[in-house]
């Protein structure tokens, strides 16, 4: 109730600060008999961790995963999975002048406003950091949805005012360090930051995401729609400030004779015309595509002098110093598949008891 | 679990289909000790009841709200809320055209894949008519909100491509059809929509809503952030295709220094020069007036003929009858202004226990 | 979170006081495509109404059920089923004198200690007429379990020091207004009713629960056991003070070689050579009858004299009037049946999720 | 939603199994503030662990408990706090020969039925190791309680037919290892027990707990009362068959005019004449002592011959080796303990809201 748990039957809580000992998450709710090894999990947080480039942090972690729980003869046996990530490069001195001031464009002042203090040390609960564990977790429910037949994948869709052009070369998001589908907008980024560092400034950017292969069905009507889930699972991860599902905020000024996906039948499958929806309609799956946008501020860290106060009350100046993203967007791509997988893998299971003729099947002939 | 509930402590439970006898909504968790009755529901409802205009469905329904339990001389007693709308105005036979068709755009097919069949009465429970209830219990928590001294005002900020041009006239906005704070723009929508209509169409647009006084504190660090549950509450509201937060979209192309909002002292509090981040930071509001923008799409409803599928998998052409609204966005503004009730009410609550001194504010001297 | 929500997947809302205008529940995740009607849920109804002996309040309620939403063409369609009751026989007078004296055994003095003040007609919120409600609800997971081939049924088993003999006629159960399945015991315990009454007393009693054909799997490890949930649900209802699975308090003085209930191959499935553990084991259903007891203090509602306090904080004398149950179990057990009903409709939709081999079959071939 | 995470706001999420490398928990809803370090949770660790005497199973566990997040300074951050206790003296060896068969009383073959396997080394996740997870959580709450003048103090009131004969030497239950708060008992236990190992069996018993410095108003009516919440956590014990409140079963043979407790002013306070509810009415606490008894199987592991069946399907004998308690109350006492803290806790702040003057304490003047 405190926030650190997401989902209902698929149920991840996380748990660890930016320079403590370590970081983690516990699943409840896996279902038993998915084949699962650290080695599934590595290579998502690869994706995401540090250091990969000069456009991030040079903290260097290597991020591995330990599973302490739930696996047993290589298969979740659907008890609690936890998982335990080590912090490994924690330069906690950086931020001993940072104890009482507050940078601007951070948690400090709001973490201390809503406890009475906070752990100071990289931002404490609220670094970007805490997102590793998210990987973790969303990693599992990327193996479950991998076999059922999903496939859900993010890239850099802009930094700065840099957009892509293409947005269908997934493998080249792999391998350039901006997550870019699009080989020639990944090299004018690496042009921009050097300018945007040079200024010692930072930016932002956006993050798209594709989900092929969910069933329609998905998603519960009113209060948890599926755009209402996946609106609340981006906006969760720190640095979000618009979320846009399907063709976003252009459908305000469209008229409902564009807007509207036409529907016919192919192969006696029920197919649409378009996608303006994003894979939705009344907040359930249709079968469509699904795709969002999501959108990054710049990283707050900047090394350029701020004006801001302090935990005494006083007016100060801050030029903050240390290990920083100059842009979060490339690093974040992961953890917005990751958030998107534990999204559709909770509503797939809550989708089982939707109908009787489900219950039937599951339990007639035990 | 199946989506009609929202909210931890501040708990809501939403009903009723658009052509059944009535909707309501049961509020578990409620303060005891509000003063309350229908009276203070009843403006909220009105606002957003149809046929107050012909920009709006000629639907007639008088939408009296009746409190049924939890209110007691007066005032609240702590145990559920339950309210009650009566539909009063269902043309059903309307729809019996529509039972084996799917709408483009509507939940109807959507519907009959999760749930095998559908009440089609007008959409049954994928109605915008489901929002009255929202309404009814945003409404109990405005009421809460404002003795708390924090007022939420949504407003008309954009419909098609005419958008307002000046957001501060409250007043205003409750006494145009549209719902704008601005006189001129509200005229203008009025021509546009005659043109819409005339080419038996239906547009979209955007709300704006401002939520001043809330303390800082509010709403829980990683998954529960201010910003997570504002967007997931958004994102619930039918025709909603995007939210942003403070400068939202805008904040992909900015700088750091541009974006971050500086302190300083202001007669011994914090305060801020700007306010990019829409009043939250690390999830956590900040003191600061909250600010996001809501993006509706156009009505699905839509007089033309539109290509589509019926339930047995034939292709059909469908040009659909009955009563709508040719732009959702002029009542659906008091829904955003109910669901952010909802969502501040919810984290006020749940703030109480973040720490020893409030616990032992309330427990010392018992 | 205010305590008037039960379930998971299965998620029971109730609301209503004693002498309201009504009281009712909403279920939110009832799957699609039950068949539903009034019919199914009033038997349930009329066996807990009031009045139908001596030994029974004299208020005369029909108690008849409403389904407002949920229900399209005899069927469920998947969303909120929301059901009213009417009270039709309020004698709010009787309590006027009430108003500031705590009576003995009620919730009188905890209600004003927790809330600051109360409905003090008739107990208001914790007036077992709070259970017509569950009643409902649990008609509704009846059906369900009907349709799975799963049996509930509970009986009185003991009054005062009056216990059954025998208990396997159901049918005898539902003739005599005590609830017994036993006619011998039955009629001692009208005279001893009758005695205790003469006294201006009231007695307790013990509720026996017997669940047929639940499959084996059915409960979650650790905190949610099939044995927590019941015991949860069964101290739910006023009055309880005790619950026992299989032999309950009896295991404490058996040694482990007796109460082991042992195993062996019948026609091809594991069979128990006895039931000490009531059907569960490790918190999960083992295949065998389910068997709970449920132990209900007297009535507090006595017509002798008592001492007690005020709400100003004097010493008062009280003796209580208007119209009572001499004793509570009898109108008692259908709703331990209802409250059954619910905890094991609720485990068997959470069930559907614990494997992987479940989740193909639902989603493979859709 | 698996049944691995219990409470509202404070948000106990347990993991591990008997031979893996670790088990823990993470508590979500901690409040910021609290002073908190491994020396207050050790103690509890200590009262549980293994090995202390004869009658406890001869497995070596320091039980030595880790916090890894939420603690900063000394004092708890309001963010999770992570706790990890590693497993040291894991025979896994000793259970090859039960890879497949069920032992009778155990989950082995409930386990089977859910997930299609399980991990049978020690009971996997069904094995009593699990309740160390939730004694470091119960440690924290209890350090909450106590600096809220709350005390829980559970101890062993019966085992076999010996019972304790007075309940009032709560120094006494620490020192002797059958945590009886009676010498004499303890002693005749240590026969008792010495007859029954000589007999190759095992011997069940019972834990009182008492509960003093609850404040009146805990506990939320209808579905969660006090009773319910408690009966959930003691009944989610590993082998508990029966839980009491008050005067428990007892009650149903009394008559109303004896169990109602009476009031009277005292020094300006309500006060009871008598304690028959166990400190609760209508499912709040009424500022009277809480008390409950909890009743527990003898150990399912016994060393003689039982009949039982293998996963093949074949009728087996069984004679069960290795480590076992052959009487698991005196370790359960604590864990018992833990459970009512975490209820209370969980009331404690969930209670905070109930009512809009203990809002206005909090916000107005912040």
């Amino acid at each position: 109730m405190a926030g650190s748990i997401f989902g209902d039957m698929f149920r991840v809580s996380t748990w660890g600060e930016s320079h403590g000992p370590a970081l983690g998450c516990v699943i409840d709710g896996c279902p038993a008999g998915l084949e699962l090894s650290e080695e599934d999990i590595q290579p998502y947080m690869d994706r995401r961790k540090p250091g990969k480039s000069k456009l991030e942090t040079a903290r260097a972690e290597a991020d591995k995963v330990e599973i302490l729980s739930g696996v047993f003869e290589g298969k979740t046996t659907g008890t609690p999975i936890s998982m335990i990530i080590r912090n490994a490069s924690q330069h906690s001195s950086d931020y001993d002048e940072l104890k009482d001031v507050y940078r601007p464009g951070h948690a400090d002042m709001t973490f201390d406003a809503k406890y009475g203090f906070r752990d100071y040390r990289g931002g404490g609960r609220s670094s970007g950091r805490e997102t590793a564990a998210r990987v973790a977790a969303g990693a599992v429910a990327m193996k479950i949805l991998k076999e059922m037949g999903i496939d859900v994948s993010a890239y850099t869709a802009s930094i700065g005012n840099i957009k892509i052009e293409k947005n269908n070369d997934m493998l080249e998001r792999l391998s350039n360090p901006v997550a870019m589908p699009d080989k020639i907008a990944a090299s004018e980024v690496f042009k921009f930051m050097d300018e945007c560092r040079a200024k010692l400034d930072s930016a932002g950017g956006t993050a798209e995401c594709l989900i092929k292969g969910v069933p329609a069905g998905l998603g519960e009507p009113v209060f948890d729609k599926l755009d209402a889930l996946l609106g609340h699972a981006m906006m969760s991860i720190g640095a979000v400030k618009a979320v846009e599902i399907g063709d976003g905020i252009n459908v305000t000024s469209s008229y409902g004779s564009e807007n509207n996906d036409e529907m016919h039948m192919e192969n006696g499958h029920i197919a649409f015309g378009s996608n303006h929806a994003g894979g939705m309609l009344g907040g359930i799956s249709n079968g469509n595509d699904i795709f969002m946008r999501v959108h990054f501020k710049p990283t707050p860290s900047i090394f350029s002098e701020q004006k801001t106060v302090n935990k005494k009350g006083e007016d100060v100046n801050l030029a903050i110093k240390g290990r920083h993203d100059p842009v979060i967007v490339p690093r974040a791509v992961v953890v917005v598949e990751c958030m998107a997988a534990l999204v559709i893998t909770d509503l797939l299971l809550k989708n089982m008891s939707s109908r009787m003729d489900h219950i039937h099947k599951i339990y007639d002939n035990l």
